[in-house]
């Protein structure tokens, strides 16, 4: 562990919502860092985080089948930012007053149809809650060696990151029946979402041929689905 | 799978940048949905994209040590958006004309000393890299039942992202010999980060105690973990 000066802190933020935006916002964070070298970072955020503090969750449904494999549920979703479709767990918003577990088990029902009354649905009950995580703190330095309009020293470092949206990850376990069939979603009017129930032994590979085929991969899925295959590849060295 | 009456696609684009932010701004993107439906998303973005397209890389270090447990390298940093310190993988931008294999070895370098030409570097090689993957491409659905000042039809659902960044995650192998001591790290000027080398067995653990300490946990990394402990989990059963 290095010694620290002292420990960074935030001086002030200013907030920047133009004219028509509503549920997004640019932000000035002014901040001393370790050194006590006043620094400036960009950051846009949600402007509608409720009460419990949680913006969203995921899911990694664990479909668990007399007689199938292991499997879980990703969708195709289009996403206008990306101008594409994007594979991605199941998730969703946290309402204000509702629990990252209520609103996970609410989320699959809705958008695969597991967990809720209809025929197929099983039983779903929360296995594991991950601690709450930050989805893009700033995993990008910037590295700025010229630009004069830079306020701070030359050959500064702007580490800098977009969001501070947050999230939970939430382990969710469907109990199946022999017979059952595949349940409805429950979608909203105006969501257009694909459902696709794949083992979870062969979601890496499932991934790989999506992005072949010119779907976009959402990163925390793909994250889950190598850290799986690096654990089997690994035990089988 | 549900059938479609059309592609969605993207009609217009209107960016905001205020006046004295460089790195980021917000995007009003106006797009015809499944049915036809006119809809409008928020996002924001860098806007400082480099040639290659992709944004950024982040690094699951494998250290091969011929006597020790297979092991990563984490990093402790502090990130003015969420106002706290983040355990995070090894990352960084993407340099103009470099290839993310490139830019994952010199962050590795930088951030960890792995790598590079000092004592106890180690060879590293690129095992593996993922397809180019999103960051946060629209988990969140906001439902809006009321809110009359919304352009969209009543009881619209406004599915909405935050970003278009996107990334490539590369598996790095590091041969280490036996007597090799800790690397040092190449930081920049103004980079205050601490690295933690964790068994890759551990890793969901630590993760687990860093929470409770009180630090925040990346997103990523913490996907990588949870999917690289279900399996170890699952292959117990």
């Amino acid at each position: 562990m290095s010694a620290k000066k002292q420990e960074p802190k935030i001086l002030n933020t200013t907030d920047f919502q133009p004219d028509g935006f509503k549920w997004t916002r640019l932000k000035k964070i002014d901040w001393e860092d370790e050194t006590g070298r006043k620094r400036v970072w960009e950051a846009a955020e949600r402007s509608t985080r409720g009460k419990a503090g949680v913006d969203a969750v995921a899911i990694v449904a664990l479909l668990d089948h007399p007689s199938k494999p292991l499997s879980t549920v990703i969708l195709e979703q289009y996403r206008p930012p990306i101008g594409n479709t994007c594979i991605e767990l199941p998730a969703g918003l946290v309402d204000g007053g509702e629990s990252p577990e209520d609103a996970a088990l609410r989320e699959l029902i809705e958008e695969t149809g597991y967990g809720g009354d209809g025929e197929g649905a099983g039983k779903a009950t929360v296995e594991e809650v991950s601690p709450l995580l930050v989805s893009d703190p700033g995993c990008v330095t910037l590295k700025d060696s010229s630009n004069a309009e830079l306020t701070f020293t030359l050959r500064s470092v702007v580490s800098f990151s977009l969001t501070n949206a947050n999230m939970v990850l939430c382990t969710v376990r469907v109990k199946l029946s022999e017979s059952d069939p595949e349940p409805k979603q429950k979608l909203d009017e105006g969501e257009h979402i694909i459902k696709r129930v794949v083992e979870v032994q062969e979601l890496y590979n499932v991934l790989l041929d999506y992005n072949k085929k010119g779907f976009t991969i959402d990163a925390r899925l793909a994250h889950w689905a190598m850290g799986y295959h690096m654990a089997t590849r690994f035990d089988k060295k």
